[in-house]
């Protein structure tokens, strides 16, 4: 038996399921697909893995295009193969979600495509399982953010607790005891306090905290006490 | 620009990392390679994905032609996709882990490979990037493990408590407050007492277990809280 059969035919893509926080809530991005088929319908971003680059290194390259954004956290959260989930053609697409702060993408947008973001409970109806991707995306998010901090990377540099605390309930859809939340949170050496304040959202102003990225490299798994284990369900 | 370039003549393979405890310690299941490229040399089991099947029904495929075994814990793990990582061809590698009772598979194991288990930590030097692929595999089955409670799925259907402590201590490569451990078990109502008593492996006897597969499905978070944050590290 040749078990090592080649199979060729296959196509191998890449599709980036996009999430920002605009320091309220949960969006993400999408774009209006410009080639057929399913041109003009929305769609996230993708693109075929090219034979010089790996399928990280094709998302990266996707994510560049759309956003001009640089080094950005990502990572691989599930496969979709099912031989009939495009009609004419047998594609696997790996996905993989990024988490950016959206202030800091509204300055290097790209006009070559049609994007936009939406919240993440209200966007428009998507082609083939490009739905299922962001279920997907967001199952992933919610079991990583409970193992490893990496929520920060959709916060500015300077973020107020009230802020994180948002993030927090944004993703886990749940409401957080604000004072338990912030004493775990300033406890855990992860973020540190500036002089500046943020006078924008409150008169009494909160204050600016900015990551201690030795303590977030270091303690990466102290977020597990934060959250609820009921929480990530569903 | 033609975003969606169509990129053929990329392969896409799945790769199987198996696996099993035998009540004692954590092994792997490996395969002596029959075909070129590095033919007789130790392999993870792998196949390339069919026009007619979706990667995880190869890895189903896979993991049934070498076992025999049908509906086991499977779960993607890693993409393995470097441009290099085969000399002679392009073939992107998407990777589950399964994880098997040993003393099941005994029964069914197939001639038609030479399969062997190994120690998870000694076992023969594998060809390609397969060495890494279970490095990957070990993380994502220690996190996964923190979340939700597939260690079962490695344990026979009647167990003990001694038999699953030594379990996560395999995973996790730590030592357990015994006492501590049983006591939030027993307290999470996952285990159900039987009336008989394994006395083979203590002149006391420990008495055998069984999951309780209803609360297994509805709190399958619940093991979030038996395991330190340190553990997962490295």
């Amino acid at each position: 038996m040749n078990f090592y059969n080649n199979e060729p035919g296959i196509l191998i893509a890449v599709d980036c399921i996009i999430f920002g926080f605009n320091g309220e809530s949960l969006e993400i991005l999408l774009i209006k697909r410009g080639i057929e088929p399913e041109r003009n319908k929305w769609s996230l971003m993708g693109g075929f893995v090219q034979s010089d680059e790996s399928p990280e290194g094709a998302a990266s390259r996707v994510l560049n295009k759309l956003t001009g954004l640089e080094n950005v956290y990502m990572e691989d959260c599930g496969i979709f193969g099912d031989p009939g989930r495009e009609s004419h053609r047998r594609v696997i697409s790996i996905t993989y979600f990024a988490l950016i702060d959206t202030l800091q993408y509204q300055h290097i947008i790209s006009d070559e495509y049609e994007a936009k973001w939406f919240p993440l409970d209200e966007h428009p109806t998507l082609i083939f399982d490009h739905e299922e991707m962001i279920t997907a995306a967001k199952r992933k998010l919610r079991s990583k953010a409970a193992l490893y901090p990496i929520l920060f990377e959709l916060l500015p540099e300077k973020f107020t607790i009230p802020q994180i605390a948002s993030l927090y309930e944004c993703v886990y859809n749940i409401e957080l005891d604000k004072r338990n939340f912030s004493r775990k949170l300033l406890s855990s050496g992860l973020i540190i306090k500036l002089k500046e304040k943020d006078k924008e959202n409150s008169k009494k102003g909160a204050f600016f905290y900015r990551l201690n990225t030795e303590i977030y490299k270091e303690k990466i798994m102290s977020f597990l006490r934060y959250l609820p284990s009921w929480s990530m369900e569903g």
